[in-house]
């Protein structure tokens, strides 16, 4: 069995904005050597996802109106117990169980095995901070 | 390490629909003569979703018109952003962010580890043309 | 390859709750003697959840008014059809989607390769009698 494991760095000006890694999780699997196995892809941080959709600009708009309303960004510690602690972002980690942790996308003949519109992206949920992502890969 | 590969081609001629695949996935497993190991199986489309409940049809009647509440199918571009690109289907795509991606079952003892009342289902939010499944197991 | 499979019994007497069960994982992983891998961890029923996001009090108190926002526990049959099979969970199910069925974790150095707030939950939505959460563990 071969493994491989990539630490990314994410530095998202924005406090909520979405990246494409693709590029980043192909390299890694073309590393590794793994002809036939699995390639995990997820957020090491609380408030980010990581999540595959397709790559629109008008849709990803879409999806932070929708998370907004689903879960507002609110500082005060009225609308979340989470606020008390001295933070502003449990709306952050609302929005990131919507969107999920992590992906587990399977390799194929030494290739990300995806879908013709499948991206894989980085949800930031509350950025201007560096945060990682971890790729994971097992196979043979 | 043993592996297999399995594409499965789903045809839903409504605009959302859930079908049970679990006898599909369990017979890839056989198939695969892996006794241990992980089963990946996600939709290879963004508008379409994998994942595990129960097979009970008011439950599904429940899903369907929450889902339809969380994001409501409006063809206008007036609600959804992604809509001006010429397509109907945003309230998809979000749809899909709610119920998920994939599911990871293990296989113990050449075996789905499935508990008493998991079943695999695809979740279909644009139907009415083919559409396909991965199904991706490793082991030995 | 490696593998490991272990059941825990959770016993919550709260309809709904969250259970850290980071530890449980973490000695799973030092017993498989695995080094490099993945770990999935996953609810075996579907009123229940096994997710990873922060362990504050406060941030767990507003995921649960969330979640009863989002799906109101509601045992009449009207709301949910669902509950016209005699049960009282429909809301369980809907929130169980909400916050996912599975994670899944890289194993690096024989450890969880986890970042610094990840902890590993278990979510009860329909308490008050025991269930199951299954660890599998593959790699070398």
């Amino acid at each position: 069995m071969k493994s491989l494991t990539r630490y990314l760095t994410m530095n998202v000006p924005a406090r909520m904005e979405f990246v494409n890694i693709s590029p980043q999780v192909e390299q890694a699997v073309r590393e590794s050597g793994v002809r036939e196995g699995l390639c995990l892809v997820n957020a090491m941080h609380i408030t980010a996802s990581v999540f595959i959709n397709d790559d629109e600009p008008g849709l990803h708009q879409d999806y932070k109106a929708w998370l907004e309303q689903l879960a507002p960004f609110d500082p005060s510690p009225d609308r979340y117990r989470h606020n008390r602690t001295g933070e502003d972002n449990a709306d952050a980690h609302h929005k990131r169980q919507v969107m999920g942790r992590e992906v587990v996308v399977a390799i194929t003949n030494g290739r990300l095995d995806l879908g013709p519109w499948e991206t894989i992206f980085y949800g930031e949920f509350d950025g201007r901070r560096p945060k990682r992502v971890l790729v994971k890969i097992i196979g043979e």
